[in-house]
């Protein structure tokens, strides 16, 4: 036991998710070394028999559907391809009242992402998207799965073996897959220059992410803010919405607290209403790109509303308008996401051995989820 | 002012949220009136040149982005399209990194929806659709709006003027429309028997709402088992889903009080870790179709978690397992959303009243929302 800040904890060291976490450089040093080179073989996927780019399903669950919402956003942003993520029921439950041959995937690239390779109804999506005409890519972490064993191109993440029941080094390894993706579909859409950018600043993650494992500045404060607040929300935007996503998630599934995740625009939509004076509010922002000014205008106007808002990255002005700043590296916008949730794990572990509880098998959760089939 | 179970309310019949739930029979009359005659000419425009069918994307914003999200699953699992909802930023804010030709839309249609036709972001992302090479559905109440002036075809949903906040009349007559794009879908993929199928089921829901509307059945004791609940979540899955969005942006828009919206499969990935004894789930199902075991499962998996189940809709096996149960009336899944909405509207109108507040304007928000640009 050790006491940070006048609160007893159980020591960071006990616990498998923070050995995760720490591991994070090397996973995504491995993960780089393994994946880049498959980028010309993947540019390949990327087109169609007409000469057209495909369009992208994405397929996933839980943490892996929130490294599916960068990736999407990254493809479409950056690369200039239309991708979305698919509705499993629609392959699982809803496919046997259409015709085999609807709908038509003859031009699409259905991408799965999944840690262990067998989550069941991400291996039947991949079955149905096959059946369909897809040419599909298949993101996990465990080797020999059934959906590696059945993709046109497995892409494996060397995250190593995770046993924490909340995946983060398997998670930050994904990102890493989108990103190699996203380099592919630039090249396969004829700007290898493009590809080339984020080629060489993918090469300086591994480094931007110790640095942040080592600095935690600011993790200790949103911890006690977190604390300190009955309500949540978290918001991200563009690029920054799945990390958003997935810190939330963290919190749920970790410290058993019910967390609200939106997007920027959706949560001006109507559930911004609903913030009140004690939320803690998590905002998180890219240091960059062109969404910044309305992370700023966010956090101003969620502060006005009385919540106490914990700023993940962004830069100085935006900063300037959080409660608590947790800085989160220099990367650029499109990479940006691949170091800002190292803050967010960090807290999110911390807070579930403050609230007691054990952050390697928070209760009622199982690694592979079983949904209905 | 009344008194019903033993609470001080103020009068439904004051209210323009209240009056507007009960214009719905005549305002679905009216759009369906409208809109089915537009079928054939509708069934033209999702063929591509290649004669494929086109990849539809949606676009939208709040109420009418959870009418969208309906629209998509009903798209996809009754007409056997690929549909998905697009992400405005990349319009708005990550275009101008992108070469005008990316990404290519020529075979896309994309439906933008908007109570107003004004919301400026879906107004945006209609232009750069049109200027990516799709062709363009506007769906819009007001006549003579920015969406529709600019559409290549205009469906101009007939609810009547919306005064209250809170959309209510406005979202059913959006998903009309959606049936009718349904129906379009299916003829354009040769299956017009299905099409038919789909609007003789279309006739029958303004009867059908007029049932739920003068019953209001288990609609009281959904009001106060919400009333006692200190946390609230909100769940469907398929073509349920959008109806559990929908109702949870209601309540918080209306009642000012935080609700989590899932999907069934995304709510077992981790947060119904989060569910705790104190929490009131809107469970929404339909009364037939492939996931209702599903949704059955669910109800009684969230009460042995300790929380107090108001399930909508379902059957009667749904609704043994449910604490309170809301009946929803007959209409089968593809169509079911139309119906239970209705009783999710009246609970909420009474919720907001019983809270004290004004349901019509509920503080912070406005009737067109504007983000950042």
């Amino acid at each position: 036991m050790t006491v940070t800040g006048g609160l007893s904890v159980q020591d960071s060291g006990t616990t498998r998710m923070a050995r995760e976490i720490a591991e994070q450089p090397e996973a995504l040093r491995r993960t780089i070394d393994a994946l880049l080179p498959l980028r010309d073989a993947l540019a390949d996927l990327f087109t169609a028999p007409d000469g057209t780019l495909r369009h992208v399903l994405f397929a996933a669950r839980g943490t892996s559907d929130n490294a599916a919402v960068y990736g999407r956003y990254l493809l479409e942003a950056y690369s200039g391809l239309t991708a979305a993520l698919a509705a499993p029921s629609i392959a699982t439950h809803y496919s046997s009242g259409l015709p085999t041959s609807r709908p038509d995937l003859s031009r699409a690239l259905l991408v799965s992402l999944s840690q262990s390779g067998a989550t069941e109804e991400i291996v039947a999506t991949q079955q149905w998207g096959t059946s369909r005409g897809a040419r599909t890519v298949a993101v996990a972490n465990q080797a020999n799965s059934p959906l590696t064993r059945n993709s046109g191109m497995p892409l494996m993440t060397q995250a190593g073996e995770e046993l924490a029941v909340p995946a983060t080094k398997s998670y930050s390894a994904q990102l890493v897959a989108m990103v190699v993706l996203a380099i592919a579909a630039c090249d396969a859409g004829g700007n290898r220059e493009r590809g080339d950018v984020l080629a060489t600043t993918l090469e300086r993650v591994p480094a931007g992410v110790t640095t942040l494992l080592n600095d935690q500045h600011g993790v200790q404060d949103a911890v006690e803010t977190l604390l300190k607040s009955p309500t949540t929300v978290a918001v991200g935007r563009g690029l920054m919405l799945g990390t958003a996503l997935e810190a939330g998630l963290k919190i749920e599934e970790t410290c058993l607290r019910p967390v609200r995740s939106y997007s920027y625009a959706d949560m001006r939509h109507g559930p911004v209403a609903a913030v009140g004076k004690d939320a803690a509010a998590l905002v998180f922002a890219a240091p960059d790109g062109p969404l910044l000014p309305a992370m700023r205008e966010l956090a101003e106007d969620l502060s006005s509303r009385g919540a106490v808002v914990i700023g993940f990255g962004g830069d100085a002005r935006f900063a300037e308008r959080c409660a608590v700043h947790v800085p989160a590296g220099d990367l650029p916008e499109p990479l940006a996401p691949l170091a800002s949730i190292i803050p967010a794990q960090l807290a999110v572990e911390r807070l579930s051995r403050t609230l007691g509880l054990d952050p390697d098998s928070p209760q009622g959760l199982n690694k592979v989820t079983l949904t209905d089939r």
